[in-house]
């Protein structure tokens, strides 16, 4: 039996290397020699409390993080058209049933029987190789990076809230947060084609890297008065598009305030509180309409597209890189820094 | 000079009738003898404390009520091509500029310069005769009276809830609310060929009146437990559909826990409280849409012809009529009814 | 082995009734004893000629044709949730891979790996009993009986047609063409709440059928001038949707000049010919969209939906009714009858 | 009164400048100093032939042409509030009625009454001040030259072609014809975040041109079969989005074939010839959608910010420039030049 290295937790905030068997490849699947894992803030969560959400890792044994990857398929197994040895591939992690009402009708992500990486209990895949359903795999373009490819599972988010905000060209957007889901909002509103792109944020070297991948100006709400700074910047006019992707009361509330008449609401972040206190009276006097977005559907090849056309530089957005040996090293890193990380990796071999 | 008589709130709770200059009809304008005019729950407001939401009628001077009106054109403007005398017509009361951002992209109802009959400072239509714009004068067809015409405006809202909330063939719904507004959201769904519409409100009488109209179930949320209640005539699904037509703080609470995964609530109901606490953590798990109506944009024609071809009998809506020289009783009947009325009606010749 | 009949063509134009065995159920599957066959126009045209578009049967062995069905739950496969020993579910036969690009995209109609009952080779329904993924076999509500399940398989073309030509409520509407598809597009067409619906043909008893199925008014076109009569009828505005269920070259090069500006032309007839000499000059002053349907998507629980609520009669559309037993002339009675027969089912037991 | 300069066609292929009065300004209106205006196909057509498809040149008076301008502000009239003197501003030239069906609903540009700018008998732009609604006048940023600005009409018409055709991120798209609105139409497709697109002409300087504005790859349809040439491009798949802006029967007869399963045809050319033989089989069994474009509708804020945020070089369309004075020479190269003349723009001062 050939055997592989793979990361797992065991108990909180404590990484350690096993070996284990690489496995079999079934029907329909790929086996993917993996070499470029993100690390997520779902990921970190689980190190650091061995929760997310609803989500609780079972503590009493070893679980394997990590659901964004790519790399190099090795072996094909029967059934297998689309791909051959030697692709270059990313892998979207949730696999679906393909037979519910949501996924007949195009919204997968919403299949009550999904299986996704690295959700208890479900594995994920901070290791060397993946057995992985063939038409989860998305082949990369020649002028595509494997590291780049890691990358198109968080973008994959931020595209999709371009999609649920209807983000047109030439819209003015708001985006609430700059954290690493802000920032791939931010690169899909640019290959959407968004003419002003304002980004706020209390962190200044995170509205710096806005800035750098492309936002038009930046607020710090900690400095600034959000509303009044806004206000100079846009004439008054209210933003086409409002994307919270902070997660805070805070910065939920403000969504009704920031929107124009007419205008989109799409919520992205993750709020640890249910209940938010929300003027709707705004909501309704200005007849704005607010989605939300849970995971994704449909966008793998829209963002592939995007970071090959040059439209968009999704590598800009890492700003730590670690091998799979140091990757305790790694998570404490994501867990603990909170200025200048915005996305890390492991680079697996 | 031809004189008429208009009814005016003079203070409050109080209606006078005065004799007033029949209008002279200006260009692209028509003359419509006047035959119904609706009470809406507006006008109410405005009768009873001056005020509706931010809008208050100047009590110092004499101010005329009413915008849901339909009746018979008696004179045409010069440039007038549509029209002729002797057309029966509903007027639409909100006139626009034509010429703005949202009127440019056909969401008229987002006009800022919008004059709206009856919103203070624009005078409404209690009387016999108005000069009207012929473009906001929608011809009925023979088998649609101007009792059913006065109608089509607070249908309109129903029907432009139903599109706002992308009510299908089949989809299942829920209306909150039995008012007016709920019955007309209902009727609209009915039209747009829903399946399963629910019906909740706390009053005995108008739930009666849901089943009369084609609910196919009612919930008295007083008595009932609703989710309880829902689960068991659904099956536990959730709504494709979810209309909040009560404005009341309650209701729109309830809302993220009775749509479907990927459904969409649309919220009707204006409330008087500002703030509302929102469980959006269901939102975003549910990937719910949040939709909401201000007033109506090219729906008459609709409307109309849902009347017309029988689909939905929209008369059966009026629980009182009362003569022009009764709409002191009318109005007082309105504020104080709070059981049986639904829908009162002037008939003003 | 538990046997049954079923019928097959052996050769055109002629039906056998063999002892077959009835089918093991497999995983997620059910066996569907069934009650309800319809005749499609696809089926006669393999029973008469052996082919249909491009289609073609092997008329060395014999082959079951068949795939308009409904019947009661018999028995239900390991894994099997949402069905039961004696529910009554009607069979949408077309079962889709759920893995390619157009099933994740909602679009399954367009899976190159369909398998759809009585397309060659795939064996149709014909027959007793029938096992079949639980996903695709549809409960029926108490209301709606098996005879009206197996007509839901061509109503669901109508509802499509429907959805794809976007109709909305209060929308004028021309259908091309009286028969099964254009008479299931009529009432689809009702159920989606359209306001004038006009159906034009050649055969006067059809035009009978669409009066008392619902249509506004009807058009002989081998008799009447179309576009004279239809500007008399609607007073020259042109249809905001048209409906091209014939297939022929007239009617097909007939849609550019019914259809108002900017209004929707759906082609539903799959036409003999393949090149059609079309005026899009037309087209694109009247900057009107062309839309096709290929078979159907997500339609089955909107038209089971639209028949329970009693918004539409679909078993009218039924002319002729035979037993099994008698297939051969129920066949040919629909190769033959080119006047009342509009459409014919068999019943099986 | 004030004098300026007007150019004016006297007779086919002559130009000539005249002394005419500077307008008056109206209510609502602006008087433009103009800058640029472009010289269109159009007005090629009337130039050359007087007339231009249905439209005819009164030939017996001097008519004045152009259509595409932009220039400065230089005095307001009354009731104008978001424009003020100094401003630069590009001027959309289709003054719309604001009250039909087709203006209420969105689609102001299928307005019956509306006002075309060198549209006969409405004069056009080649003068040196305008007098112009103020809501037509659409401001430019700092960073766009009014020699953009007078590109910002027939980029519209390529912005509205893609809108139309609902190019998405990621999309793979063929332009059909590297004319000037071929041109904008791939210029409009980078925006909207197109991935891979191919631009298909007869003429080889053209095809160069659509390289340099972004094109991922080019085929010449005279030297090598566009089929072939696609599916080495493409693997065979068929196109997301396929642009037809030729006109010509050969190319629009190729779109079937070039469309992807459930793809979307989109016809922007105008052909000469009225009816044309089409394979509607081939659209029927991809479910295709046909979509057309007339002028544009609500796109000069999108088109502007596109051009503004640099996401498009607009300028690198204008092959050649000329001062007013010698536009003979201008237009005279318009009608002749077949090879390298893109697009001819006149300085008027």
């Amino acid at each position: 039996m050939k055997m592989q290295k793979g990361a797992f937790m065991r108990g909180t905030d404590n990484m350690i290397l096993k070996e284990i068997p690489v496995p079999e490849v079934g029907e329909k699947e790929v086996l993917v020699s993996l070499e470029y894992v993100g690390i997520c803030g779902s990921d970190v969560h689980y190190f650091h409390s061995g929760c997310c959400g609803a989500y609780k890792v079972d503590l009493a044994e070893d679980f394997m993080l990590g659901h964004e990857c790519a790399g190099t398929v090795v072996k094909a197994g029967a059934g297998v058209e689309d791909l051959k040895i030697g692709d270059r591939v990313a892998l979207e992690p949730g696999i679906t049933c393909g037979k519910c009402e949501a996924c007949k009708s195009g919204h997968y992500n919403l299949c009550p029987d999904v299986v996704f990486l690295a959700t208890p209990p479900v594995q994920g895949c901070n290791e060397e190789y993946i057995a992985f359903p063939a038409d989860m795999c998305f082949k990369l373009p020649e002028n595509v990076s494997t590291k780049e490819g890691a990358l198109i599972e968080p973008l994959s988010v931020g595209f999709y809230a371009a999609e649920q905000g209807t983000v047109n060209t030439g819209d003015t957007v708001i985006i609430l947060g700059a954290g690493c889901i802000g920032l791939v909002t931010l690169l899909a509103c640019k290959a959407h084609g968004a003419g002003q792109i304002i980004v706020a944020d209390l962190v200044e070297a995170r509205l710096n890297k806005a800035l750098e991948l492309g936002a038009t100006a930046v607020v710090n709400s900690g400095k600034e008065d959000i509303f009044e700074k806004v206000k100079e910047l846009t004439g008054g006019r209210g933003f086409d598009v409002v994307f919270e992707t902070a997660g805070s009361a805070v910065t939920i509330a403000q969504t009704p305030f920031l929107v124009r008449r007419g205008g989109t609401i799409t919520l992205v972040g993750i709020s640890a509180q249910e209940e938010i206190s929300y003027n709707f009276a705004q909501i309704m006097d200005k007849e704005a309409t607010i989605k939300s977005v849970f995971r994704y559907k449909n966008i793998y090849p829209k963002a592939i597209a995007a970071v090959s056309s040059g439209a968009i530089e999704v590598r800009d957005i890492v700003t730590h890189e670690f091998n799979l040996e140091h990757i305790q090293e790694a998570y404490e890193e994501a867990v603990n820094n909170k200025t200048d990380l915005v996305k890390a990796v492991i680079k697996v071999k």
